[in-house]
């Protein structure tokens, strides 16, 4: 298990991350974790590792875009002073080109994506003593879809980042994809996007792999 | 023009006819029709041909399929006495099998469809003065998307039917499929399934179309 | 086809505009154009020239006269740069006057409203590529009634400014005085003023008539 | 004064009575008698005559028309076992002719209206000290309107029976008229037909002067 | 009728003024004025003088004693720019001696009352070309209730500041005591102060005849 | 202390019991038994006498006369087998002479209230262990107060009947006295009714001095 | 794994099982397995075994004890016919003991408890393939607890049972001992009964251990 | 009796001492005080001794530690000018390391709280007439539970303070205990810190002992 004891750990993210979390900080007791896959690695960590006191913060702020993320990075990320960062970010940036095709100010374009990824990671990275990149998805079974085809491509963006920096990965659209070899997409999301609990502990399994998470310890 | 001076239209289906009409019966001011394609077409009909005075009723019930369209038929349908009716079913028959399979009771297979649309045609048909058949569509671009081509199937049984019976026929997911040449299916509908009001305009220009109406007329 | 591809239409004006469209830009999914004629122009122009693009964004505020168009102007219509821009103002300069007699102060008599609409128009037109002048109306068919009179003549101010610039016009008191040949006001409007979605198709048609709309292209 | 200490005086009617009355029977505190000209006669003749104690009861149900009032007539009238009855009904019989002319299970004609009426005032005359009729009105001053010409069709007929059967008769059209002169119809109710507070009081006033009521008693 | 054609009259006090008038300024439609006594006096003024285009205005604020009134008076009322200008004020100055002893802060004892009330009076009388002084109250019919003895005083003090400016006066302790004669208290306030309709209709009517109106005239 | 070990005590009444009481039972956690003096005898009970557990129900209705209580007092007094019963009712019964006097209907003279609360006593008596009797009451200091006066005459029925037969008698009004020689009503009731929380304390200790409760046991 | 491709598995018990579940069937999209312990197993088996297509099912209610569990076993159990079924049932049975004392009709003794769930797995076993019992518990580390060591009796009750018919079991009592060790009861649950996310996980990985599955497959 | 006539007596503290008290100032009527111990208290000082208008404030804000309380002194405290002060705080400086121990920000640990409370109290001490202290508490019976020793640490704290200076002390945790003896903590509180009635009813008794209050007065 990568994460020691009484360390803090930071989500930040859109909307998958945020799920209704607390308000300014989200964090605590009644929920303040939201209600998607931070608030399940969070119950994961807490029952499975109980001595380690991990301190899991959930930053993700809905509707969110790669360009939003660094507006608020000093205030949400740098500020926060987290041992651990994890970042997955970039399914809005990917998804106004699609379903708002005609209000460009709201698209994301690759170039800046990637540009602003890179600035923001390689400012942290020596701030922090672990750092998770997750990749945005969209789930859809079909690679040959327009959107899915795109997601992919500002999927391998984040991997490309995570192998030049030798950070932590995780390729949620991998995860998704193992699923939906048996269930259709509407299981999982109607608007294929936002997922049900079921999608959200496939991303809380993806990253807990990542961290050398063992369920099965006594 | 099809529909002549006086006649009462009745539209029945699911939630895309429903879309909040009025209950018990979906008719008269303040928005009664819903505001979906029955309300556009409402709309429609009495800017341009007010002299007809039309009366348009909606009785769709969100959630239906073509075995709940059975169950309530003496009373939604025969009782309300239209001189039209138009019936839009099988997406929630179709649906249901894609977003919770492991649920069978609430799937309606492509048998139990055909037959029960049947039997309540053939049993409508000698009561009513036009009747249009409407299929059921999925607002998905790609046609091996495996429900795309369950939808198809349901469509090509009501094209069957209404060709049978010499009946009105509305080929809704053809009418999408030119919008999607354009447009990415979730600039129309973010589930696929409920359109936005440029879906819905979709739907009552095709509808429009089969019974001849006329936008251009002074 | 007058509007062009990838062009931007804003619509400025009143509660008929405003329909409870989106704050504090009326344009996206969502509902985000209203409920009235903007949301019907936008359906309509989505589904039947897609492959445009058209971009319509509502800036139509509840209550608001020439006056108070006059005060938002630069953030409201100048700043958003629209291609296209289509106004329809003058209810509420006019209804103030029969409704509340006794509070002069928000009354706007009809030389401050011819005035103010030549300043504004006069300092838009070189900005944009289209302009639509509508008419203020009311959904009344004694033309001697005091409101419908002084309304017509708020709309023959209209009238005459488009005439001399040259501008797309239409008059929406023609087209209502065509349904209410037919139709009792009562039908359309209660207070005669917020029209049912019948009226708003009414308004929308004459709009898309202006602008060379063609419903029955393939 | 024709109201005698301690009687009862029930009034049966539409919306323009209910205005909010409390259920299932319209008297006592706390705005029992609701916002309308009922609650505005009860003021009145508290303030005026305290030493009567009139029981002021309102039975008025929205959207009633006279056919609705006989099916309630037992329950509501009769049981309640009145002194003195005033009724004012009609506006919905002829309301609906006009506002969903296509939905003719809504409308009650001139002649049920008349038949109806007959039919109840005949009943109950005996069983009562003081029957008052009360035209129903339409808020416009043109009598040329198609629903104005109607309504004081309907308001003939009830002139009629208040005649032949000797009773107190309020003429509410010649009432609002009489403000009309000065007032447009916008100022007294924006749909012609819910009256604000002063349209209340025009009908408040006339009742009252029907009944021979003195303001100026000391 | 004192009132002229065209006047704004404005209405100042406390809760029995207010009664929910719309904010900032009370007039207009949709009940703007309340549901007191300032309503009746509008809808008396303008259904039975509807040729004066008399302008009512409510500024009464729930809770406000004297103090209250002299901290808002220049926007309140000298800004207004009232024609006539009606104040009644001092059941909260007196009330909270009573209902919260231990807390003088909230207490405005009677020099203070008599000084502040001269204070505005005699600013304001040169500004206005009517001015009516209307008692506090307290709907307790035993003269020699603790409470209903301070109110007495309070209401002396206003009665001998309007003799001495020679203004208008409306004793509406001696209006309630005419009704007490024949109703119990109750009836007519639950909590002695808050008035039922008849209660503000005994109110509205002793400040009408303070200005001459004539509810007779034809 | 007369009540004794696991004895159930209910208290029935109006609504100066109910206080918002849970339904169909008021007893248990979660502020089962009201807001009112209920809910402080069950808080000083418990705390003072917490090996005691002493059971106590509240079954109050508000509004509710004797002639309610008469109507329910099988399932709401003799089903819940009570060990001790509290009755305090009376108030409605009077006040419905006051506040709405001319509705004889919710009135219930002194006659019927002696004779049913009679009845109610004789029959329960031989039941219960302990019978208390507390006064109706009404915050008036005031003795020659119409109100005052007759509700004083309930309580002297009261008091007959509790000494008629033996019972412990609670005397709430003088309770009240005693606090009114010091404070004016309007501290403890708005209304004269309905006590704040310091008159529900009066009550309380009213009814625990007659049961022997002795606040400074260790 | 012991649970079989297309097995339906039911859950019963009380509030730590309802958690918002949907009514009157807990199955299905938007939650409708709520909150708790149900939801996480049921997105466990979905996420991790999708081949499988596990159809979870919630029936439980809040505030249930055996009694009721008793009461509703023939609509609620047997009807739904499920393959597994997972029984947790006991903690308001004791809690209503040390919560309200003194009111013993909502109390279930032990011998009660122990005969009513005899009765029911006794009857129900030959109708599954798999049936799953789970103790109660108490998230209180002081086994001298007087209420911890009541539930622990009811737990033991739970063991025998399912040593005698060689059920599934576990021991949820010991899971959350563990966690105890290292944090405060506060920590997991407030009243140390409704468990947080965290607590939720202990329940469902505990009985995700019993039944075989296997977070670490591929 | 320790406190005067006519003396301001205030509460501070946390949720224990706000239940919804008024904003900005706690004090007046309509539950100003809040629904906790500082109402009880409040209603039994008026009710017993009605002549000496002690006037109660309540200035408790929930969540509060004396981090808080210190950051707030001058405006709730000093400002305020009490002629008596109570303080009760300490609960959350405990809670929080307890329910969200990997949170170390609201953590307030002994030594902070010991130095907070004697700055807090021996700048206040001259400026007041009385002072009291009592205890913070938890509602558990086993004074080894970890929360319940840290609790019973900070209470000594608070004991030693007040012998130093010679001010009054509550044992609040004392008198809980007593009550702990016959009654198990979840009847007076599910988290063992929110009392139910009955247990803010031990917490008023505790205070008034300590002041002297007599209950059986006449």
């Amino acid at each position: 298990m990568k994460i020691e004891k009484g360390q803090k750990l930071l989500f930040i993210g859109d909307s998958i991350t945020d799920c209704e979390r607390a308000r300014p900080i989200g964090e605590g007791l009644f929920g303040a974790n939201g209600k998607g896959y931070v608030a399940l690695v969070d119950a994961l960590l807490q029952s499975v590792y109980p001595e380690l006191g991990i301190r899991v913060v959930n930053m993700g702020i809905s509707g969110n875009t790669v360009r939003d993320l660094k507006a608020r990075w000093q205030s949400d990320v740098v500020d926060q002073k987290p041992d651990w960062l994890s970042v997955m970010i970039g399914i809005n940036d990917v998804w106004r080109q699609f379903d708002t095709p005609f209000i460009p100010d709201g698209h994301v374009y690759i170039d800046e994506y990637e540009a602003t990824m890179r600035e923001l990671i390689f400012a942290t990275k020596p701030t922090v003593k672990g750092l998770v990149l997750m990749t945005p998805f969209y789930i859809e079974s079909n690679p040959d879809d327009a959107m899915r085809r795109a997601m992919d491509e500002y999927g391998t963006v984040v991997r490309r980042i995570a192998g030049e920096h030798g950070l932590l990965f995780v390729d949620t659209q991998k995860a998704f994809n193992q699923v939906l070899k048996e269930l259709y997409s509407a299981t999982l999301a109607w608007d294929r996007v936002h997922p049900t609990q079921t999608g959200h502990m496939v991303l809380a399994r993806a990253f807990l792999k990542a961290v050398g998470f063992d369920w099965s310890r006594p």
